[in-house]
């Protein structure tokens, strides 16, 4: 995945660059000024990211050293030491803030997953993300949900079918939904299809499919669903999980619970970097 | 901007089309078939990116139509409708999840900026945004703090000198991090400086600069700098912004106060596609 | 797919147009000269990538009519007319190699995969595409695959699991590689395995799989292979697929036969274009 | 070329990855794994392509060495060892299919243009490619034609001057296309022009050309358009030229032979890579 | 070549634009504004380049009618009215550095080419560019060169042999590096020699070559060298040609002049855009 | 900047090389050939752009050695040896043209700078550059400025307000245009006008603007204008600049004088690759 990282990392920092470069640094901080810095969490939480910061110095000054002193998926606690950044002071103070912008926003997510798959621990149910990801950051994003311990559902249109409420109305029902279906899309890809009501479930069982998602049903419908299904097909539920909620639903026996929250709603990890004297 | 928008948009389908396309779509329904959607808004919020929705579904296929019903900077209640959609329904449904992404990310933002701005009113308080943003979505973010009301901070590093706290540390103080500024900057840059003490404020009062960057300082503090500053200076408040305290920090006369919150933070607002049958 | 299959004629034109153009048209055709010309196979095969060329003279220039006769997936005997061009000469002969090439390349593939899919026919065997395609032209290879009749198997190392000789002999072992491997892939992701004999393949039936690459096993071991997995896995036969011997391979039961041969080794289909006098 | 040629195998390598990346070696090989593998020849040929393989493994991760112990334009036996490579497992595996595609396309090419000229072997005429490539692949496959003993025609059609039957149709006749060609091209760029008949080559002899294109001819005819051009105009033979005919085409006495087959129809060459236990 | 221009104009906007736009005209003009301007010529000159205005304006809005009055290669005097362009005011006025740029800087191309090739008039040199051209502009400043009567020499390193100083240098002299030339290159590329004495070219007439760049020469030398190759190569002579030189190198009866001064240091032709009342 | 500097190079490179690369030297020059060069000026200068032909080399072949001798911003006299570069000769040579068009280019601009700052050396007036750049290159010629001791105006549309007569035009006077401008931009952008006479300065002045452009005044009459602004704005002339104007300017006491001729007329420095024997 490094060239993609790298890639997005570039643009970010070409955004913050423009053409002109960082004036202020360069206004300020000599050539040969050299720099010792620490980057340290100020917050509980659960990293991910840290790969994006050595991007960061490394494409912007190959003479930068940057220690990690923890790895993505571990968990740490407010005034954590995360690396240590040493070499050129312009290079350091030009990658700050696009280094802190990756891993606060990587770093929320991954926070946000281990607060979720916490909550449905002993259930047997997992945490599952969604399409609703921040535009040009999917990859990264569905990183930092795995290193938070929960499991990517498709990474886009293009890996799996999930035939939706939308879909269903488009074509006419669900059976002329599907129809057609299997031979089109090859033998490596699962067929997963929405249901709302236990009436469509009863009609999908009936069809060729092998997964289910079972959209906004409440925990009682939910229960009824599970035991419908009877292990038939991969079961996920979703449709505003909340902490509130998530454990009430994980302990209907469903396989999988997904959640758009924990990617795109997720607050940012709070994160500093701290130049030593 | 449009160029710059149309590009975030091109890449952002890239990332949920793969090289594959939409699998489930092209398997489900049928080339000809044609369909209606109305986007709706589930909460009350603040609009931004209306745009990107147009250019969405201009990019999967010209013979969609894309008719805005509000516009950027509304204000909307839940179940308002924002706009309806119509054409082939391939591209109808392939388009909402990217559409619904953008949207909803950037109207999360103008709404959390709308809410700042609201609580502000009457001080003559402006709120700003920081360079805490999405990577590779500055602009855009940018663009939606300015429909919630509130200000754009600089675009980047080139944009603008903000000479920080570690800009300071690394080249020996404040009277030496300052020394050349003028001369290496352009006159249509203004040169801002971050103190974080009074102390430092009155060094700054004695050099050339335009604004100061109060950071992290209690009322108290702040109401005690804004009088020693008395106007010779752009004042900008800045730390642990919340909506708890932007009230009594906007009374203490400060012009301007930035939060990093509203880009890195703001949940995003519910929006959803509905197929009308 | 379009804006991927705009992208790829995009780059085949810039690469036979360099910076300076089409300098032996732009020295023989006045900028005002129309022609018409006729797009013809001088060869019997199934076509594919008839909207390449339409791509490729949109791309040229918007006044050229590119009229389509047949559709991709179509049979043509030699002479048939594939699509009717007119408009700006220079255009026109501009584009000419691009299409051709692109045209000539797709339609190969699709042409020997009809071959396949044929000789097969009535045994319920599916003719699968790999991932030994041509660099840069995936997707499009894959459409091809489609057009003749084949199914796609994953498009890349992203979209599904395939377990191969050299992963299990660089963890250790089939089970030690497969272990783990339903943890780190989400749901829709199917796990397909590779077994070279029927000790691997008494192995694998222990273990969570959902399909099986049987490599390079002769007819008769392939059919022992079949009846031992008894329908609990997916079945897939691959190595040295040829015309002459996929239809005894068919014969075993197989529910799958892929062939690299399809991609990389397929001749062009002959096709030209006629300038009309 | 380095540029051009590690932009190809980006693409590539991305087409293949995706954002997701390798998900198979991830999930079975763990991070600190090392391998040993064997680049190797299942077939007699012509090499062509192995700095595409250093960059493809290059590129995926800098631990890995790739030590050539061939060089493009050998030719090899079926078991010859081409390389030695050596590091970190996964991106050995994650490579594998990148790297075989690319070498076994290319060197399938310089196996077709090798075989074709040791058939005029003795006879003066050079075998020549054309611009019937690969889309996006041109550069590399004109390198191919090289390393099998071939000569390049021109890159594209911004470097050199070749004048067609539809350039003579759409300006009016062979003197009314040639009239201004010298004066809108520059003195480094050689006209060349397309003939089918010997009255068009008694034409084309009054006029201003460097080199003739003698198009389907039978070998009878060549032989005497050789002896009326008498060394006046360089000469190439071009329309399905075969294996079986390239000989007595090349006892004509024509300068140099051009061939669509070896670039758009060669096989692959069957090259693998093994892993060492 | 509409689509090179295409890129080299969107770069130099997106250049001009960042990612913020031009924050003068949307803070200044209203969005339903419209205006008429003319874009005028301050001074005598050769245009080209009015195609790269056509491109600046249908790129940013394109509801802007941009009505060309000249063309490219017309001579116009001061105060000529170029172009008549109508529309909304905010693109107009966004576009109208873009343009002028771009427009000046070919025109002054065009102009300092034609002053040249006026120079020369009735001796039969042509005037040549060079490859000193302003680094990715080079087809633009090509095409430039042409509008003002001159013709182009290579494109780059790609289209033909121009064997220099340093090529001869490092291969151990003249014959050595002539040596295998022709085999390595095609047909239709030329092979051009540089020379800088008598006895090289004495050395060159023994020689494989087309064509000879006679560099650094007084008048009186290349008198005598252009009788001593009597025919036999093309000649052309290079070397601080200057408009008070020019016509004396003329008459020598080279066949060609090249000039990097009409590239690398022609000043821009004033022009300007006029905003209607 | 370097990542933007490394994409001028990249582009510059390609655009010299195409996908067939430097045909002239490797047919003449061996692939192991080592060779030492010395890049030395024909002409006295002040130079801009030696990091540009670091890149050159780097990017060509990482064996080449480029130790520069002087540094951008230093004057030379002719004959100036400027760096000495040694390695493989095919990337020197292939390198050369390149880096002697950047460096030749930068080198113009930083010299057309540093004259007229020294012409205006005493006053406190200090030079700027403007918008007039070429294409493409805006961010290095803007260094070039700065390294002949000139000043940076804005580096675009989108870094500062200067709000021209056409602005003005368009939005229906000057109170118009300045309505509203310092609530749309931020706090860190200055906002400068255009006027033409001292009536719209008058009526400038008593509106809020930060700076004042005095397009095209009589030194007299800009003389009245410094007196009437009283230091209350920042001043920048502007309008036919030139060496002999300058002076006269510079004694009004006006700020900054801007001048675009240095960036889009500018002649290149004579700069020169010698091969050593």
């Amino acid at each position: 995945m490094s060239s993609h990282l790298e890639d997005v990392v570039r643009r970010a920092l070409a955004e913050d660059l423009g053409s002109a470069g960082d004036i202020t640094t360069m206004a300020t901080v000599g050539e040969d000024k050299m720099a010792r810095a620490r980057l340290v969490s100020r917050a509980e939480g659960t990293l991910a990211g840290l790969e994006t910061v050595k991007w960061v110095f490394a494409l912007l000054d190959d003479e930068i050293e940057c220690g990690l002193i923890v790895a993505d998926g571990d968990r740490v606690g407010s005034g954590a030491v995360l690396a240590e950044i040493s070499g050129p002071a312009r290079g350091i103070l030009t990658g700050e803030r696009t280094a802190l912008n990756l891993l606060g926003h990587l770093s929320g997510i991954a926070t946000a997953t281990a607060d979720l798959v916490g909550r449905v621990e002993g259930t047997g149910a997992r945490i599952l993300d969604t399409r609703k990801t921040t535009p040009n950051l999917r990859a990264l994003e569905k990183h930092a949900v795995r290193m938070g311990g929960g499991v990517n559902h498709r990474f886009g249109l293009f890996d799996a079918v999930l035939v939706k409420d939308n879909h269903i109305a488009a074509s006419g029902g669900l059976t002329a939904a599907l129809r057609g279906v299997r031979d089109r899309v090859g033998h490596t890809v699962r067929v997963e299809v929405e249901v709302d009501t236990l009436d469509q479930l009863d009609e999908l069982l009936t069809l060729d499919a092998d997964a289910v998602l079972l959209d906004n049903m409440d925990p009682d419908t939910l229960s009824r669903a599970i035991k419908l299904i009877d292990g038939r097909l991969i079961t996920e539920a979703s449709g505003n999980i909340t902490a509130d909620t998530v454990r009430q639903i994980s302990e209907t026996g469903v396989d999988y619970i997904s959640s758009g929250w924990i990617t795109h709603s997720a607050p940012a990890l709070d994160v500093t970097l701290e130049i030593e004297d």
